[in-house]
């Protein structure tokens, strides 16, 4: 399986001021992407507000995904769902409508109970749709989940075919060093942490899934340009750049405070759904203002300009 | 609102050896938990693996419910889900189908991030289904929502025009006492541990709703009784019997653990679904020689003989 | 080995403005304990900020305590450490200096890895004092070590010959229920949530430790008169009304707020010890507001003045 | 204040078989650790088994590391402790025998309850030595206290005149980066997980405190080397040997199976305290097996006989 290299959006859903899907937005959202040199979309994941859909939305918007994607970007959907009877139906809908891979949380209300058993759910999941590549997403903070991400490649390798590899979204380096090097490096261990992303880099990350790429995406390319070309420097400066943006973001409620954002940058994508709530205007405000004192759109705007290969 | 009194139980999901849902099962449990004496049945919740299942199967099971009951048992239907979405389709088909109240935990990915925020959710379910009763269903070892719970009655009392009360699945008698008491005792709080009803009965409970009323309430209705006669001893000795019965459940997987006596009773419900894995058949035996030393079965056998009112 | 009946007093530290000992109101607050009925003090325990003391500091407490009581009170001592030889120096002081019991909460920063590694640790400790019974100090919200205690029991039985039971601080009646009937009722099983006192003693318990029986052991014996005379509505009423006190109380730290109620009481201990602050004169005043609402303070002196058996 | 680059060993307290001190192995490991090419020594930290032990233990211990490392190691003498009284105890002794720094944890029985409080309670500790640099001792994993490091270094500021920085042992390197970066990189931020090194290195951590590198020093100095001359592959390569490495420690006792390869190095310090228990013959066999299948010792002999700057 060939491995992916670069950013991939953990995207946005779209609504209405009423809380309805607005599905409309999602071609001008992914326009920006591509031209932001984004590789790919994570599409119904946690940024995305899956679980707070129902699955004919979610699938609804799975499928305007990859048709505005037009193979310009890859489409992965997350498929995870405490009744993996649901999972199943996204997966199978995700392969007939042209996705190009497919993920999946563990369940979070009765819990796998050993790596074994978290194996076992994730075959079922990724055997509804074996001609995608399956990434088991692993998440713990959000979870609750947080087996050995090691013993579970050791495990899963056999009981899943299409296992490509992790959205790995949690900051223990040391096991995400360990999943890049297991067995020779055969899988995809996709790093889901913006804000470390340069310490990712440096054991090995070469793909990347993040919701801060979907409005910065220009800074982490810089980011990645610079690390590559060996100008640790710099890298450290675009990486304390999206640090100092995430510390501000998490002042308020994450998912609601990047709709700011993404809105201050142009593309108003409508509200969120509860329990999540969009940022009042005065934390917007409040939010603008601390990304202004640390030159956050400037920088973005400099380094947009500059256009790193 | 009229108060329930008596036992429900937190029953089960009923499943064919492959997995999909067998509902001819239904009308037997219905008919054996009428004639134990139960005063209703809360379906599709932690016990029915709710969360398991597809929004289609747990609309299926709830009407399979609805219909065996035929009015003998009130029929509670869990709608609680992570997407409101889902969980208002719910709610409204169960006020289609004749059902007599509903309950839902809080959403357990994006967590509420206050009691204002959690009764907001919670109205939204509520007001899908306004014809009928609407319980909260607190069970913070399971979503990890912690809230008070006199303070989501405090705030919850004008935005749910129809809430009922909690089912309240925690330990925390002091807090389970200072809901029983709220606004001079004007909302229904069943209690939710089994092997902890009789210290809610000393505070105050009258209704409660567990996973083990389903094959053991004539065990539990003798305890009741025995309270209500003065009986302390006697009914310390029931509560104990139940105490020893449960430590020996969760030394399993406590749900296949459960459907392993209910097959050891006389019903086999058929296995579980993933995550929960039925217990094998060593462990069943185990299981069984475990509750044969406390005698179980035997004591079972004798109360139910007795048939207390 | 006897059981204890009735009430003891997690009894607090007391200290001089500068947050030095003051020893010299030991001898006050020990007379009015035995005043208010109660059987026993526990002395530097959590109540009594044993942790924030020097190991100096704590023996010269213990005998403070010890001397002030004259055998109208029993003394446990707290001697739990992280430091087993600490712990071990403190229990074989509480032997010399005639205290009447000992206890110990386990390792906190390394905590056991088993129940067998516990009683180990315990055993250790009990060693040091073996003409003192000793108690095992049950609190997993503070030290986070949450074992069966059941296990513990029958591991402990032969381990340590002088375990005399639990100082059972948590609020799983089911399992304390257990505790109590383990090995036909052969331990001492002591109850440690005052705002669950009656819940207890419908399982069985028959003595408490508790902080608020400081400052309000008449409507505690009121409580246990009430429900020792089959008077369960008067019972609830009094364990109502320590809810609602125990509600007020954690609105603030919890033993700053307890220090502020002695005070309002006419006994001043004086401050606290890092990290706990004392409350602030305005907090204070909210506190006593809010106890006012409930005439709390007018029942505890009615009650007093009543003075049950 | 000078930043101190380079590795400090978090090193091990050295008992007798009973389980006293032995510090007579001091010097021995000392000359060890000069010869390793260390910086520095934490003592009676966590792997030095700090909380196990007694204040007069800790002050003798520190003593016996003071006085074997004639200046050659600067050495760090951990003071934690719940009871801020001996925390200042063992600072002022600390000063009083010629440390370098003194370092201490957040309580972890009663814990702060907000970052100022946390700087109140380090406040009293660091003024007990005012003339030695104080390290906060971050690491959320074992006290729960788990505060924000940027705001705890500007409340800090003021108030702690001796304020050298922090030891930091978590794994959110986003926040160490922005804690190096605070106030223009004003504070020295030791880094603590051995087992990322690299990526802390990548965002700017300049000298590390851990526990591996008290008997694999040099294979974390040629890291070092491989990172400062740019060759990336190189310093992944000696990351992921102590990655290796690491995870076969975690799945024994972690600090017992250091010692038991402290030992299989040829220096055996002894067993440890309870709660903690030397590994068995057995395990200590497996762990050296698991070692040899990585060719960790092998690889280690190599880099010191290659003796990187």
């Amino acid at each position: 399986m060939t491995k992916i290299e670069g950013l991939i959006a953990a995207t946005f859903s779209t609504f209405h001021e009423d809380g309805t899907l607005n599905l409309d937005l999602v071609p001008v959202l992914v326009d920006k992407l591509v031209e932001d040199g984004l590789r790919g979309v994570f599409v119904c994941g946690t940024n995305g507000e899956g679980p707070n859909m129902t699955v004919q939305e979610r699938m609804a918007v799975a499928e305007a995904y990859v048709k505005a994607a037009r193979k310009r970007l890859l489409v992965f959907v997350h498929v995870g769902h405490n009744s993996i009877g649901e999972s199943r139906k996204m997966a199978a809908h995700a392969s007939r409508i042209g996705a190009d891979a497919i993920s999946a949380v563990a369940g979070f209300y009765f819990k796998p109970s050993s790596v074994e058993n978290l194996v076992y759910c994730m075959a079922e999941i990724a055997s509804a749709a074996p001609d995608l590549p399956f990434y088991y997403y692993h998440i713990p903070a959000l979870t609750g989940v947080g087996m050995d991400m090691v013993d579970f490649l050791r495990l899963s390798e056999e009981q899943i075919p299409n296992l490509a590899g992790i959205k790995y979204t949690a900051s223990s380096l040391h096991e995400y060093q360990a999943c890049i090097n297991y067995g020779g490096g055969k899988f995809d261990i996709l790093f889901g942490y913006d804000e470390m992303l340069l310490s990712a880099l440096t054991v090995g990350a070469k793909g990347a899934v993040g919701s801060t790429y979907t409005f910065a995406a220009p800074l982490y390319r810089q980011l990645m340009a610079e690390f590559n070309a060996g100008n640790l420097e710099g890298a450290r400066r675009a990486q304390h750049l999206s640090v100092q943006m995430v510390r501000r973001l998490t002042q308020h409620s994450s998912i609601p405070a990047q709709k700011a954002i993404m809105a201050m940058r142009g593309i108003d994508l409508g509200p969120c759904r509860l329990p999540l709530k969009a940022l009042s205007v005065f934390d917007s405000k409040l939010l603008e203002a601390g990304l202004d004192d640390i030159k956050f759109f400037e920088t973005l705007n400099i380094v947009h300009a500059a256009k790193p290969a």
